[in-house]
């Protein structure tokens, strides 16, 4: 968008409004890689800051096949319908690379809950060259705050480098699990269980109901072997089903539960304010990099650079002296 | 250290001739934070790069208490008594938080080794204000391994941001654990147990070998359920004591067999080839992060501001917009 249609007060006006066409373009703006963009982006961010904040965020993780489209249109249903909540759904999208068919189908299913109005739903690019994965996720998660959505739900294809990103914005991590625990878990990066609040072994219906159960209880065993986290929160698991429905209240009332402990204890107050600390450093390692990039032919001399330190025909020091000089 | 009481002739000469004197004066080098001695560490270690690379590199880590600095003084011994190697041992210490007593005993212990010409010890400050942990460890490896060590032990504390720098920087990670999976697990910080290579069940001697052994079953168990590492190595168990020594051969079986699979399956150069690329990018990161940080007055700016932002009376956005104007 290089000549944004509204003015910043339009945008604030309909963000705050809960307008969800406005809100959907507000994110846009904030997306926005045209610099001349930034300070419209800005001033939105910064009017919708005070009204952000009180929501539940939690990070909903797993690999494809996994069935995490049914899911989350199965607990965002239960929501909407039962808990009378306003639902904030953001994916972050690694890239097209995933196969496109469950892509189409996941769209599909996932429309039909975006047609109510109680349900937001948006994909979030996962950009960044040096590490900056889902760097505008930050923003549009406030954006829906700031439209009334009390439940932000952040969601990750479970393969990728987003998984540490999305737990450093959320205030609960819910892993997506199938029974099997040999080759479905081959595909998931190692270091996402430990960072789990809740670990839901989806698909228990049918004939899988006994097996998702013997996998409940053997990484129910695994994760008594963890270190508790730092804010005391054992892990939980539960089984349930995003085709059936079953045991999916159950999942939102482990969330409710951990909510209600980390605010007893004040450490949902503590997460919140390191992550303020956290993002601000970001934007600060974010704003130096993308300022290096910017300078002329950098990109492409980094590149270069980065293969010929890969080939080992440069060492890193030298490469990055010349990079800087 | 202001004033270099040497060449960069001399420290290239010494470390390559393994002179642990000039090796460890070649360290302090690197480590100096004065913009004034930066050239001639340069220069010192792109001159070492060319005679490095040829060691293995393992990290180990476990929480205080655990034997760590016996168990390495076992291993060390082990190694360079029986097998013949000349062995550096890297301590990255966090701060001098930790408690003093511990400290005095394992330096006099590790002392002893260190007598031994055919071992080098050396402390790492964990320095670094925006995520800089060890950043110096990686050269200090280099250098060592200039200087002849063929076997390169990275020690941290197993509490801190440490373990992730320090695996990304080795080609081997031991954890070291005790008997009683449950409350001496407290300590440790959460994702180490995905990162590790071999776990292993320290201070199994006395009345407590039963103990450590039914330990080891139930964290064999639990390795199982983790997902393959991308290099498809399977985490191992073991259990040991450095006390005694038992066990401690077996570890480095472990090592070495790793080494051997990683070494035929091409993983071994891919993961070094990887490394050289993070740390290029590392580089990169603390020098833009370093001039950011040379600003005038701005560290005292980053610090109010990280106050300020952590008590929410500015928003991390307007903080950071404020910080770079």
């Amino acid at each position: 968008m290089t000549r944004p249609r509204h003015s910043a007060q339009q945008y604030i006006d309909g963000v705050l409004a809960g307008d969800r066409a406005l809100l959907a373009r507000a994110i846009t703006l904030i997306e926005s890689e045209n610099p001349h963009d930034a300070p419209l982006a800005r001033e939105v961010i910064e009017a919708c800051l005070p009204h952000s904040g009180r929501s539940i965020r939690t990070g909903i993780t797993g690999i494809p096949g996994v069935g995490k489209s049914t899911f989350i249109e199965a607990l965002g249903k239960h929501l909407i319908e039962t808990r009378g909540e306003r639902v904030a759904i953001l994916s972050i999208d690694p890239s097209s690379q995933i196969s496109g068919g469950s892509i189409l189908g996941d769209k599909t299913r996932m429309e039909r809950l975006g047609a109510d109005e109680r349900a937001f739903i948006r994909p979030s690019p996962a950009r960044g060259h040096l590490g900056g994965v889902g760097r505008h996720t930050r923003e549009a998660i406030l954006l829906c705050e700031a439209a009334g959505f009390g439940t932000i739900l952040v969601e990750t294809v479970g393969v990728g480098q987003s998984e540490t990103a999305v737990r450093g914005m959320t205030d609960f991590f819910l892993l997506l699990m199938l029974a099997g625990a040999g080759d479905e878990l081959q595909g998931i990066k190692r270091g996402i269980l430990e960072m789990v609040d809740l670990l839901a072994i989806n698909k228990a219906d049918g004939d899988n109901v006994n097996r998702a159960e013997r996998a409940r209880r053997e990484f129910e065993n695994a994760l008594h072997l963890f270190p508790a986290s730092d804010d005391g929160w054992i892990p939980k698991t539960v089984v349930c089903s995003g085709l059936t429905g079953a045991g999916v209240p159950a999942v939102w009332d482990v969330v409710l539960e951990h909510h209600q402990q980390m605010q007893e204890t004040g450490n949902f107050t503590r997460r919140r304010e390191r992550q303020a600390v956290d993002w601000m450093r970001d934007l600060i390692s974010q704003a130096l990099e993308a300022d290096f990039l910017r300078r002329p032919g950098m990109e492409a001399r980094l590149r270069e650079a980065e293969i010929a330190v890969r080939q080992g025909a440069v060492n890193p020091i030298s490469a990055v002296a010349g990079l800087l000089s």
